[in-house]
């Protein structure tokens, strides 16, 4: 194998696969002359060879043989760019059971089988890298293995669904309410027809995984992470957030708070954060990660989180740096996992906003207070918003909006349970959890 | 040599040393559990034994000869945090000489040396990194280097320099006079005694020829960077940035908008761009690199850009990663230079801020508008800023602030010249360069 002429085998051709094959098409000798390497488009293996494309595939390298591609001499190293588990994972096996160092972008994969792919590539002594998996064009799971490998990170939280992030800017900036964000967010293709993916949070916790593997070596899998999405944000929630100085985004935090053999915490929802936070200025279907270290401090990498050419630009960093190794014959550090205990969501401790209509009479605030105190839930403030009884009269009731002090989530929920069966509380809203929060 | 248990010679012992010592010794076990690799510090090297050091360096690690230290067979791999040119560079070429790689946070060295010291890595087949000497604890240079390997990068923009961003914080958000900010910056310990090298521009002017070096592969040192400080910034000119909707930070610029053999413009001012930008948010003494990408769009990497800690956190990512290739027997991809065109500041097109000082009278303005005429400067908006006639009648002169459309620098210094000969200009205030501007 000649290291500085390549064949790369790309297994897919869609958004992604379609934006690779013309960056190394169209830059080919720019790539060349920049970094030494050579990279030609030695397959592509799509669904259909019917299909019309606007790619520049260079002559009769494309195939409906992806199990053919994988294990062809003449390829030197696979891109992964089909998406879903199968036949991914058996097509990636295969490649690196042959010797082939493995790019993939494919974040349902890994955050599921991560592990057995590691292993597998670890054992073939040749790269498997997952960029694109995370973040799109964020250079970020390089920065976490490598640039932090011996940074004890205490917390990472990010900003990694653009969708969501589209709609709850358009929320916060303009105004508009959940359903009409959405559909603005379909009509630009930001958002899928079937919008669950995104907006319950379903992407977001599997890259939540892939942090948790890679920031913490812990191991875990996309089921493991505790899942809240954005469809329960009211335009209520979002105006009360922001006349306190917050802004609403949906996280993915990673966290180990108290030594790193301590447990660690994985989850996806809707959180406060105060307006100066960096986090705060990630608009639109921008990405950001940020990552709170013992030595590093807090630092941040923003960027397009999704979108053919910058995924694809993700992909050929990992590329370049496959074949890197492939010319000194040695594959790149594994990721290690190991067993940490994980902290269920009703340890978790954080401050909270909660909203409630309850009837509009005295002592209503005092049964409410009492359910709080009863579990041991501080209260850091509240306010009524606006007395929503008519001029006629009719008791509308009162909405009343609270920040606690930091709580433990199984004393909340509990004084939730409680206001549940409270009569003077008419509508129980979002409960949201507040970062940052002095 | 056991690559699982290393050796580590620190040249240097100061803010950063120490804390690469502490962090070295404290998480030692951490480190080993985390990363499989021993790091033990085999010896310090400073200039007095007599010091008092709050360090924990391990018992009779401690020596004077540093030359002594790159040649110990004893030693795996050398970090040098010493600063400055010599004796460093002369201990860092032992060193690689010796075969062990290296690892540094010198800008000044790496800047005006890099060419040398990278090719003698490179002949002796060994890593020599330096992720801390740009933009402290940030993971940049990685990501420059090898996720953006095939990226045709058009620009990089870097709040670097952290003093100086304390210093506009400082200016812009609490209204404080240049020299009171920067009286708090030296009370704080973010600026020394002599602050010539934060705010004359040199530190920045360094760190901006190492961006050109990774990101564009341009020959480039120090001395070629075109550079202003901001000691001529006053409270006025942040006051009408403020009021225009921008925001004046120093800025390192590396561009090379044309194509990517076209000419690289390397230069360091004072900058406004818009408070919209995320770039403005940068505040008190982070530090960011904003990357635009032809495929990848736009980036941003924020964070520590300095103190012990943050910078010890970056030299302790390359060791580990010069440890991993030393255990694999090969280095990392070295830095690779070919010549290119410098774009001359003259040739620079921009947007530009004016602000002067002219007798409040008729015909002045023609006067004015007629010298920018004359050099095809084209004036985007101008604003009198109040004249300031005092009731006794007094001329005390206009303020006129112009903001240009985007000209050549060489032909707004033109204008410059004309203006300095024009009887009715009383005082020439600031030119800014203006980036975004719509």
């Amino acid at each position: 194998m000649d290291a500085t002429h390549l064949r790369v085998g790309v297994l897919g051709c869609g958004n992604v696969g379609g934006a690779l094959v013309r960056l190394l098409v169209v830059d080919r000798e720019r790539i060349a002359a920049r970094t030494g390497t050579r990279l030609e488009v030695g397959a592509v293996a799509v669904r259909s060879l019917a299909r019309d494309r606007d790619v520049p595939v260079p002559e009769g390298r494309l195939t409906t043989d992806a199990a053919a591609v994988v294990v062809d001499p003449e390829i030197d190293i696979v891109v992964e760019l089909m998406g879903g588990i199968e036949p991914a994972r058996t097509l990636i096996l295969a490649a690196l059971k042959a010797g082939k160092p493995v790019v993939t972008a494919n974040k349902e994969l890994i955050a599921n089988c991560g592990a057995e792919l590691w292993e597998a590539a670890a054992n073939a002594g040749v790269d498997l890298l997952f960029e694109a998996a995370v973040a799109g064009g964020i250079p970020l799971i390089r920065p976490l293995r490598e640039s932090l490998a011996g940074e004890h990170i205490r917390r990472v939280m990010g900003i990694v669904n653009g969708t969501t992030n589209f709609i709850l800017s358009k929320m916060s900036d303009g105004g508009a309410s959940y359903h009409d964000a959405l559909a603005e967010a379909q009509s630009l293709g930001y958002a899928e027809r079937d919008p669950t993916a995104d907006v319950e949070g379903f992407d977001a916790a599997a890259k939540a995984a892939i942090i948790a593997n890679v920031a913490f070596g812990a191991r875990v899998v996309a089921g493991d992470v505790y899942r809240e999405g954005i469809s329960g944000i009211t335009e209520i929630d979002i105006a009360v957030a922001r006349r306190l100085g917050y802004v609403i985004k949906l996280l993915a935090i990673v966290e180990q708070p108290d030594s790193d053999v301590g447990p660690v915490g994985v989850r996806v929802h809707p959180t406060m954060i105060p307006a100066t936070h960096p986090l705060a200025a990630v608009r639109d279907s921008y990405n950001a990660v940020f990552v709170e270290g013992d030595a590093v401090g807090d630092l941040m990498l923003h960027g397009r989180g999704a979108g053919g050419m910058p995924t694809a630009s993700a992909v050929l960093g990992d590329l370049l740096d496959a074949c890197h190794n492939l010319g000194i014959g040695a594959a790149g550090r594994s990721v290690a996992l190991r067993e940490v205990p994980l902290r269920p969501i009703d340890d978790v401790r954080s401050a909270y906003y909660l909203n409630l209509v309850v009837a509009d009479r005295p002592g209503v605030l005092r049964a409410v207070a009492e359910v709080f105190a009863n579990h041991s839930v501080s209260v850091r403030s509240m306010e009524q918003e606006g007395a929503e009884s008519e001029a006629s009269g009719a008791d509308l009731g009162a909405r009343l909006v609270f920040i606690t002090h930091r709580a433990v989530e199984r004393d909340v929920q509990a004084c939730l349970s409680d206001l549940h069966h409270l009569d003077v509380v008419r509508e129980i809203g979002s409960l949201i959890r507040v970062i940052g929060a002095a």
